[in-house]
């Protein structure tokens, strides 16, 4: 039997909070499908919100695919405006945050895709998380 | 400075059979940003259109994650259907080939992400080509 998985996870306007993730508006797709070296997220985060931490890896590399409304990243100390067609690539221990805009068209919806030099399971926990530093565009 | 990259390449609507790409419909994110592990294409079919070829991995891992329009993907002797928010995991050395229906209300629209064991500078260059097998839904 070929090794493959198909998982349907509904078109981009049906990615919403989704219930019962690790995280909210983020759907961690490798916990659904057996994946080796690629880790994926699909989110969504409604106008105005916002990452609740800054996080950085120290193996995987990340990156950030928007496919929808309008945000933005906070990567070190840049802020970049992200929409539909922005890529993101984030290399190690580069701590980032994001936010949909206040008035964002839409919910800002993006896949995040990670891997680092070996299998996910081994490479796949090496984040780190601020949960103390304050977001750039905080008043 | 922090180590990240920013690129366009535009909104789903706006991905087409690039020019210039090493396969025409499709758009070598690896080839504009330095990815370290990640590999990504954006592609782009036109209904009727289908892959010029079968293909497959001996390291990669391969994530095709569909967003738009409606198609198929041959995999190995399965055929599934797929359309916006299809994931599909094809593992090690899977034949797989694909195709935009006829009657797809629009471009089949999607990324590939690859990844391995390792950088992939060293991993990337694992794939076989069957140009002789038919496609599943040639007549």
């Amino acid at each position: 039997m070929s090794d493959y998985d198909v998982l349907e996870i509904g078109g981009l306007d049906q990615w919403k909070d989704y219930a019962g993730g690790r995280a909210p508006g983020k759907r961690f797709i490798d916990a659904e499908l057996p994946e080796q070296y690629i880790g994926m997220s699909a989110n969504a985060l409604a106008p105005g919100g916002e990452s609740p931490f800054w996080h950085s890896h120290s193996q995987l590399e990340e990156l950030y695919v928007f496919l929808a409304g309008q945000g933005q990243m906070a990567i070190g100390n840049d802020v970049v405006d992200v929409h539909a067609g922005t890529v993101v690539r984030v290399g190690q221990n580069v701590m980032r945050a994001w936010r949909a805009l206040p008035d964002s068209t839409e919910d800002l919806r993006w896949l995040c895709i990670r891997a680092g030099g070996g299998p996910l399971a081994e490479v796949g926990k090496d984040g780190e998380r601020d949960g103390d530093r304050p977001f750039p565009w905080a008043s």
